[in-house]
């Protein structure tokens, strides 16, 4: 690893466009997370996909890591060069390059982030639904497989990425997929470099899929006596076939906790938040059959609001609420767990996680996606008490051995990175050395967002 | 190679069910397309995941190719043993393992059928949906990534499938997915295998997603001028968000062969033929719709078909189609081609194509599932004239090189095996070797399914 040699040849091709500032190494050194500040080497600015090239060339020759850079709001670490190197920070390769309308798709630069992307489509009467929160971009949510509120209608970025354009660990530029809706020529390259957080290849470029903008939309709201009844309303709210575009849980702490905030005044109950998206018809006919189901479950306040206003503050809420609970306990710092159950099992998961949390003495305000069984319990700890740190972590553990024994994942949607690098094996078995035989096959000097996801090089 | 010792190591392991009768063999060498027969080695029978590691650990040792067998259904010879070695049929591994009625999934060994599993989840009011035509076995369906009639609303096999576990090359039995409705952990090695055509393992469990029997179906037909009005109907009844559950379209000769085959009486003009899914009022809300924007296409006699019997005689005839453009020249064979391309293109596909046949005189009625821009051209041909073989065989080279000039693909729905192997690098460009480095790094013996799909091995 020659740094000094590789930042010089880096600055012939990039000029001002790679720093060691500390300014910009301490700002891409950080995480949205608990993890530490590890600044990298270099900060390189690229804006086209041949300048990536080069950057990973020169890297390759000098076996200098290459970390992707989209917005830094993952939340496992993904993006920090914990093995020093040089973080591409995609942010100046932010084009929409077409709009294709009759396809229903869109081609972008990777560091677009959703929320540009969503401002640019409105006038085609399109839009790109998934939505992790935060305003990522495209290519760091492609390169973790996010989802957020909308994927039990939509999907996740699983489902979204039609094609890429991949930079890989030899600075050879390949496309995955292509224009059309379907395909069965070959093995599926665009699924493994979605959710491969940037340890196969970095993404150039993507080709999206979009969905027109509902003529109708209708937000609703009502609380339950037990967690256990709104998940239950789920439940048969999916079976019935109702396509519901969000439905999201928050527990009776996370309702206390959004009540002190935004001063909500909602019963301290468990709620279920909704959205439906359809023909005026359609959300009608949805609305009332929720409703009813609902009421078989003693579900009460269903109210719906239709108008855009009231729509908004219901999902800014539900946005905040991470904010919201984090405020709960002013001064503490959050460990964000995020597991992903069968959905006939998320009651049980939740009702044990609650408990567990109880007794175990950490406060943990729940919110989640229970359209898809994947939800956050918000561990609020004191950052200076190592005891209630570990208290807290082993929660966490807990929470993730819960759901693995009970069918579903360590992870819905945040990812892998470094933080959850320890229940790999353990969820994946013998599936999480063939993940290493891919990784050694394609990134043999294990160049590309080293330390991540796949076992350690011996 | 030691085929002699290998079989019979493997008669003391499955007894009677590992065969090397020459009807069995034959049975097994054959496909449903214009590949000549390739006997294997010996046919293998397994009944456990178990059974299916000793196969596999065998081969391996004596470096004998093993080959996955579902219904022999395939297209491109995927199932067929070109180098020898052992087949393996999964008609004896064809339990439902699990329904999973709350989580909306069942778990199924690789040997039962789409309709099997279809005729068991009856009583449930759930379904499986992909349908590509044969009553292909699941386990097939999964490794060639089939999709057909209904893709446009529920997906390929790409998105069904959500957990698999399967036999490696070395014998390991792995899981991937969970139980789960999505999960960011780790590579996709779900997507990996489902279109992998066997080269890279066995898969022997499927857990795949099931969805609600719609409370009402209707179905309906109607005939256009051209078929880019078609078309053009299909593109503004997908941008308008109807959620179609099939949209197929029957050009002139299409029609012409099925009028001739099944005396349907149909005007002498392109077709779409469609299907609604969803509540009774979203149904009718669906169909009138769609016929106010068929009617802005000029469309004429668009009908629907409610009552059951209308219906399945319409699929009936769908699914027949192939069969009644076969009979259109009788004693003729037939070259299947599969391009799709973006819908935007497909108007512009399908003329072009049409051109292009009837200028190399080549008889080729054109099929489409053109919800996803996937179209087949039925190219007939003598089977003893060399001379017309040559000129259909050119045709079909120029479809695929027309539809990746247009950006789709090679094959939308039938995959490589060796019958498309020669378009995969233009396809693919770089990708190709990407996907010969995993298959390397992976199955390093080249045991499983050799010879298909990846760049050969020097």
């Amino acid at each position: 690893m020659d740094t000094q040699n590789a930042v010089a040849e880096l600055q012939s091709s990039l000029g001002q466009r790679i720093t060691r500032s500390k300014s910009d190494l301490d700002l891409h050194g950080r995480s949205e997370s608990h993890f530490s500040l590890s600044p990298p080497d270099a900060v390189a600015y690229p804006e086209t996909t041949e300048e990536v090239t080069q950057i990973v060339r020169i890297c390759a020759r000098h076996r200098l890591p290459v970390v992707g850079w989209g917005t830094g709001t993952s939340l496992e670490g993904q993006a920090q060069a914990f093995s020093g190197g040089v973080v591409v920070d995609f942010s100046r390769m932010n084009r929409i390059l077409r709009i294709a309308a009759e396809d229903m798709t869109v081609t972008v630069q990777p560091g677009v982030t959703r929320e540009a992307l969503n401002e640019e489509l409105r006038a085609t009467g399109l839009f790109f639904p998934v939505d992790p929160g935060a305003n990522a971009s495209l290519g760091g949510m492609a390169s973790t497989r996010a989802s957020g509120t909308t994927a039990v209608r939509y999907g996740t970025m699983r489902d979204n990425v039609r094609a890429l354009e991949v930079v890989t660990a030899t600075g050879a530029v390949i496309r995955t997929g292509t224009a059309a809706r379907k395909s069965a020529s070959g093995y599926d390259l665009t699924a493994l470099f979605v959710g491969a957080e940037g340890t196969l290849g970095l993404i150039t470029e993507l080709t999206l899929r979009l969905y027109g903008q509902p003529e109708a939309i209708s937000s609703a709201v009502c609380a339950f006596e037990t967690v256990r009844d709104a998940v239950d309303c789920v439940i048969d709210t999916i079976q019935c076939g109702i396509p519901m575009a969000r439905i999201e849980l928050m527990d009776t702490d996370s309702v206390r906790a959004v009540n002190a905030y935004a001063a909500m005044g909602l019963p301290e109950r468990p709620h279920l938040l909704l959205e439906f998206h359809g023909s005026p018809a359609s959300v009608a006919e949805q609305a009332e059959t929720f409703g009813a189901i609902a009421a078989d479950h003693a579900a009460s306040g269903f109210a719906q609001a239709t108008r855009s206003e009231e729509r908004t503050a219901l999902w800014t809420m539900r946005h905040n609420a991470y904010y919201a609970i984090l405020a709960a306990r002013p001064g503490a710092r959050a460990i964000v767990t995020d597991i992903c159950v069968p959905i006939s099992r998320l009651a049980q998961a939740i009702d044990e996680t609650r408990a567990d949390l109880t007794q175990a003495g950490v406060q943990g305000p729940i919110l989640g996606h229970v359209g898809d069984g994947n939800f956050h319990a918000i561990l609020l700890v004191d950052e200076t008490d190592p005891a209630e740190i570990a208290r807290a972590q082993a929660a966490s553990d807990r929470m993730v051995a819960r759901s693995l024994a009970l069918g579903g994942t360590a992870t819905g949607e945040h990812g892998i990175g470094v933080g959850k690098l320890g229940y790999m094996e353990r969820e994946h078995g013998a599936g999480w050395a063939m993940m290493g035989a891919i990784k050694q096959a394609l990134d043999p000097d294990n160049i590309l967002n080293p330390g991540k996801l796949v076992p350690p090089r011996n």
